[in-house]
């Protein structure tokens, strides 16, 4: 089976890649290596040394199965998009090609035009390349659960369900056996910043694309993603913690180590779904050869569990503790736009359904993250970590 | 009161920019005639014989509350768009620069992406130009019923209402008094096209800046617009019949003046809402006049009626024969992807409920439209008006 990665080069992409590739998958990446740019324009860098492109490149070309030299095209690119995809003919295509910062996307007009340029525009060159070169292959998008919002009602997984009940499960005066006549519809979305609000449009834009084209796709409402993959030192992917490309799991364990407060925003009743980065390997690797038969489009749910940003902050101090680190916690101004305490009811049951089940403790993660990244300490630079783009302003 | 038009030469702009002088408004307007140059490009032309750019400035600025010729200004030009908003100091901006076309963004990927480009990476600059030159402004934006699609229930106005049962009156099984604790969430959307998609992006993104920046926006989900205004000759707006620009009517009508068989896409089932070039006006116009004081974003559903295409074609026929036509009505292969027999229950009341009403009955109007439109006869190009397209392909 041959798989193309889009964003081979990420966080998730190159962890992603390399365990394909052990899998036996025959597999084809891309990348323009954006993030490792904007990264270095806000001022910051990866916590773990991680290895250049072309070391990537000369590990991934050392397995026979990974074929090619990673594509340096832009996903604007369409004639030379169309070319890679007719020549290696992929069963699935992985998109994890996006700008990913809900706050980078925030800090200016030419950053939120930039982020839905490249993501709604990328991904609907991609959906155009897919009709033309690979009708049959599954496409396999990496979106948010941020594209829901925090409604004040359960979340199904993508559409509305049959059963009105089965949504408002919350509220115990609803009848349970009332037919819903917007059942099949999309769950209505409500992000909560540009980057939220590009992958809501390419959501619409993929339904549309697989009920007018038949094209098939997974599309992935993920949670707040944390931790390391197991690979030894040389095969370590990024993690950032900075204010745009940190995301907050990351950035406590960054601020336990280096001795600065774990800074909450707000409140911290703030409850998002999250997931390891192992998990969310194991995760993909199991969508990727389960796809649906039934539907051409499916949405899944892709987290562990829910917290607060309190309980989380928590947990990180219990686990910096285990290695002789006290952490304190630190509220500061919520520079974001959000409710800082409210209903949160996710549904996350399709891949459970089919038979995959969690694999990571959080607890036991967070130590090893702690334990896996402190010695690299001193690559951490503190001036990049506070929240300097306020999104009301 | 002052108020700045974006797209002040299309179809509506044009009509509406000259009802407001009158109505002493103080307008300015911004425009870069892309649409004729599409029209051309498509091989059409505008059944009425419109006026040229220069002409048409010329006929503004002898309004002294015209105060500044047409801006030909790009909606994606941050510093340009700026200087103009920030200079002209809009109490409302009405935004009609778009491309409206829903065939003309399925006709490959360079089109959908362009559409989808200009539309909402444009209007995403327009609404961080609001916050930083005008955010008391009041934003009237023209968008489409066909955001809706056809969902098997009933449409309301934008936001899923209270009781589940106002939305579910076609189903005389539900119960009536069950809370819906969706309520307030924007009703799902389900479009047809890459242009009926990138007005969805446009409402998400909207919706989004009047919460995080308390921007006032009037989304309007508008029908079908046919027919002409009521102005002299050299006044005319532009009347399309392509298959890219024409809207059904208009195109119907055409079609019966050259002696066409009125071509009628699949079963004709397809229902729509429409209303008259003149009742949008006035529509738009008492928009203008009456923001809504209780919520930043409020949704209006603008059309006067809906019928099936097959009853359209048949109002076209009656009114041709009239005028001694007989035209004769011809179904062909639907290039278009949409059910061709459908529920269609869409709610339009909020303005009705502040006092405004339709005016215009739809038979006289098909057969003023006829009757405007017969002496230019010899300018129609029989050649652009069946469809090339299809949008499976």
């Amino acid at each position: 089976m041959r798989v193309l990665i889009l964003g081979c080069d990420g966080y998730i992409g190159w962890p992603l890649t390399l365990h394909l590739l052990k899998c036996d998958y025959e597999v084809y990446g891309l990348d323009t290596f954006t993030r490792r740019k904007r990264v270095n324009d806000v001022g910051s860098n990866s916590v773990t040394p991680i290895s250049s492109k072309l070391e990537r490149n000369e590990i991934l070309r050392s397995y026979p199965n990974f074929p090619e030299d990673v594509a340096n095209i832009d996903m604007l690119d369409y004639e030379n998009l169309g070319r890679l995809i007719s020549y290696c003919e992929p069963d699935a295509i992985i998109h994890l090609a996006e700008q990913p910062s809900a706050s980078w996307s925030m800090r200016d007009a030419k950053s939120a035009m930039q982020t839905q340029f490249d993501n709604v525009i990328g991904t609907l060159n991609l959906l155009w390349e897919m009709k033309e070169y690979c009708p049959d292959a599954h496409l396999i998008k990496l979106g948010t659960m941020g594209e829901y919002g925090t409604p004040d009602c359960g979340i199904p997984e993508g559409e509305i369900e049959e059963i009105c009940s089965t949504i408002e499960y919350h509220n115990p005066h609803i009848a349970t056996q009332v037919k819903c006549p917007m059942s099949g519809l999309s769950f209505p979305r409500s992000p909560g910043s540009f980057y939220h609000l590009s992958e809501v449009h390419n959501t619409h834009n993929i339904i549309f694309a697989c009920k007018a084209w038949g094209l098939q796709s997974t599309n992935i409402m993920q949670g707040v993603v944390f931790g390391l993959s197991d690979e030894e030192e040389d095969l370590l992917t990024r993690l950032d913690y900075d204010e745009h490309f940190g995301t907050v799991i990351n950035r406590f364990c960054a601020q336990a180590i280096i001795g600065h407060p774990l800074t909450v925003y707000g409140k911290g009743g703030q409850t998002r779904g999250f997931l390891s980065l192992k998990d969310s390997i194991q995760y993909l690797t199991f969508a990727l050869g389960n796809p649906s038969y039934e539907n051409k489009y499916r949405t899944l749910n892709q987290f562990e569990f829910t917290y607060t940003i309190n309980g989380l902050a928590q947990k990180v101090v219990d686990a910096a503790k285990k290695h002789d680190i006290d952490a304190t916690i630190q509220h500061i101004n919520n520079p974001r736009t959000e409710a800082e305490s409210h209903y949160y009811n996710p549904a996350h049951q399709k891949l459970f359904n089919i038979g995959y089940g969690p694999t990571k403790d959080i607890d036991k993660e967070l130590e090893n993250l702690i334990e896996n990244i402190k010695k690299y300490k001193d690559r951490i630079i503190s001036d990049v970590i506070m929240p300097k783009t306020d999104w009301r302003l």
